[in-house]
């Protein structure tokens, strides 16, 4: 089945509006067994629109249309749509009641530009839209299908997902087999070395496919396969994840969805200890990613951002000497931190980071994108120097991870 | 003029990748006066790539390619275009040296692979690439013009930006006038009431064009006007930009790539005053926005993120009793940790923060969404108690947006 993605909006060829829709639908239509082999953007503009969806018509079995359909007058997609496949616009009486009703409940009055979102091509089905006013519709002949859907991106997942899917399923329009994927999230190993580890089974494997896919510091695998049902999904998926635990096993902090952060409070639920940092460089990006963890408070007591000097000495009793000596960013002060943070905050474990993310206050001994990090726990207190390339916020953004990378390592008594 | 852009490489169609190359060439040619039509996206394909480099030769003046110029099979962007436009793929000799070049300065031995880079239609013009081993080409003939970028958007960034326009330009392929636009940034008042208190201005004002967008508390007006230069772009918006700074000025904390904590941060030096912060729901976010400002230790001492009651005792002394009383989310309890941070942290100015970010936590008296600010400083101490709603990381967004707006108008001495 091959389909093509048609989005509507001169403010999308204007560079205003980034175009996440196509890649949305792309994504899903892979998972679908759908073949997607264009995507095309035009204006609000009648002529060029029906002239892409004729094109389109013609060359695919499927065509998605996104965006056009609410009230107002440069609202083309339905008369384009309806001139493409030779259709009178009529109103579809169920969707006038129901769009009559929306107001009417919301005491507020309906007008005649909301009227036009009852009317679709004749013979069309229109497709609920639970999260706005503006219905899509859905109408096949026998030499095209067209799906038209609204712009916003919520509405238009909800109603792809929710409405069209299982419309096409249940019409038989959708392939047999799907594809299957399942992410393995690793971090502490780069991008190399996996694909290294993995040479022979990421090159030589056809199904499951692996690709890997690196940012800030971990690495994604995902493992795709296209398969009728999950069950048979799973066991074609099963054994190559096997093998890629069994050779990186220590490495993968979790699947598919999973954070890292959360990864490392499953851990410390797991265990009972609680959890604090000290963060000077990367200036509390350690503790949001922490709390961005609903539940995180059950381990984490809090954490310090101590920018300034005095700061480190009075809310985490870092001596002075040890920094006038080793300097703010050395090992010394970053394992001072650590265990001055777990006594300030009460908790087990602390990780700490100090460091020059840039662009100013490097130097010939310490440059932009030096970081020592910190770690207190049972295992008693080490820390890390580390170099990271990159601006100010790829610096920070790596150093976070690298602590809770190194946190978690730790936790499971890693070397 | 006319311009289409054609998007090449099967991970769009997948939705693997997100295709921003369309956006920031749209939104450039914009500036530039170009008129973009179509945005087409195919995949590794000769035959649908030369076929949407037809369609594209027929009805648009320039047609800008990305991606597919790369040195592997599944590049295919070189023989198509030549295929589209007629000519045979030739050895640019200039090229071929540079390539060679390229690989000799770093060690690397050079594949056959890289030398079919050096191969550009028969009268075409490379175009070089400064960030990767990719070089880009321009070829025109009486029909139209194409431009083949790379795909990796910084490599396409910079060759657009300092290759292709300059050479645009010298040929007279650009229009005479182009886009200037000037954003006005504000913060504390809400979309709705920056529309009516400009409703005239706004809905009368043909050039220069106002639009207003919106993100997490913070509202952006862009001006936007078509000149010939700079001079006659700062006549036109000069006078509209001084109607906005006379109605809502108190509310504008900067222009274009401002960042609200950059602003504050100037307001800080300028007073030679030092800031910390105490969070809790916001867990670093507000501290982490403070320091992606370079150069913020300079008033930055520092933040806690005193998670549980007993890090808000024992970091910043708020008393356990005004948390039983009051519970950990109140005005009182906000007061107590801005003035506890500004005295840990020895600091002249402190914001705190203590709320429900949620999914859990909430209570009848305070729903997920309750959020109380203490603002510490020159002017005293005093608090604010603020419902925001949304998810999770929405409602820790909007309420740092919040505790620095609240900063800025109590530094500006603002009611």
């Amino acid at each position: 089945m091959k389909a093509e993605i048609i989005a509507v909006g001169t403010e999308l060829l204007l560079g205003e509006v980034l175009n996440t829709n196509a890649q949305y639908l792309s994504s899903q239509c892979a998972l679908l067994g759908i073949d997607v082999y264009h995507h095309v953007t035009v204006g609000d503009n009648h002529r060029r629109l029906e002239s892409a969806l004729q094109q389109a018509r013609d060359r695919v079995d499927l065509v998605l249309v996104t965006g056009g359909i609410g009230p107002t007058a440069d609202d083309i997609t339905r008369e384009a749509v309806a001139s493409a496949w030779g259709r009178n616009l009529v109103v579809d009486p169920e969707l006038l009641d129901s769009i009559k009703t929306y107001f009417c409940n919301r005491g507020v009055e309906m007008t005649h530009n909301n009227e036009s979102q009852a009317m679709i091509p004749e013979g069309a089905f229109p497709l609920e839209n639970s999260r706005g006013t503006a219905p899509g519709f859905y109408l096949a002949d026998d030499v095209s299908a067209v799906a038209c859907l609204p712009g916003p991106p919520g509405e238009l997942r909800t109603m792809f997902f929710d409405v069209l899917v299982p419309l096409l399923r249940s019409r038989g329009h959708l392939p047999v087999s799907r594809l299957y994927s399942r992410d393995v999230l690793t971090a502490g190993i780069g991008e190399s070395t996996v694909a290294n580890i993995l040479a022979d089974i990421i090159e030589e494997q056809r199904d499951p496919t692996i690709g890997t896919y690196s940012n800030a510091g971990t690495v994604r695998l995902r493992l795709t396969t296209r398969a009728e049902d999950p069950e048979e999904a799973e066991k074609k998926l099963v054994p190559i994840l096997e093998v890629i635990l069994d050779r990186i096993g220590e490495f993968v902090y979790g699947y598919d969805d999973d954070s890292l952060a959360g990864s490392l409070g499953r851990e410390l639920i797991e265990k009972g200890l609680t959890l604090s940092s000290a963060e000077s460089c990367t200036g509390g990006l350690i503790a949001r990613m922490l709390t961005d963890t609903p539940g995180s408070s059950e381990y984490f007591q809090g954490g310090v951002v101590p920018y300034s000097n005095e700061a480190k000495e009075s809310l985490i009793s870092v001596p002075k000497q040890l920094m006038i000596d080793h300097g703010a960013v050395s090992e010394e002060v970053a394992r001072a931190m650590a265990r001055g943070a777990s006594e300030a905050l009460g908790s087990d474990v602390a990780v700490a980071v100090t460091g020059v993310a840039g662009p100013g206050g490097g130097t010939e001994d310490k440059p932009v994108g030096t970081v020592c990090f910190g770690f207190s726990g049972p295992w008693g207190t080490d820390s890390e120097r580390h170099f990271f390339s990159g601006d100010r916020s790829g610096v920070r953004r790596r150093s976070a991870v690298f602590a809770l990378v190194g946190l978690r390592r730790r936790l499971a008594g890693l070397p």
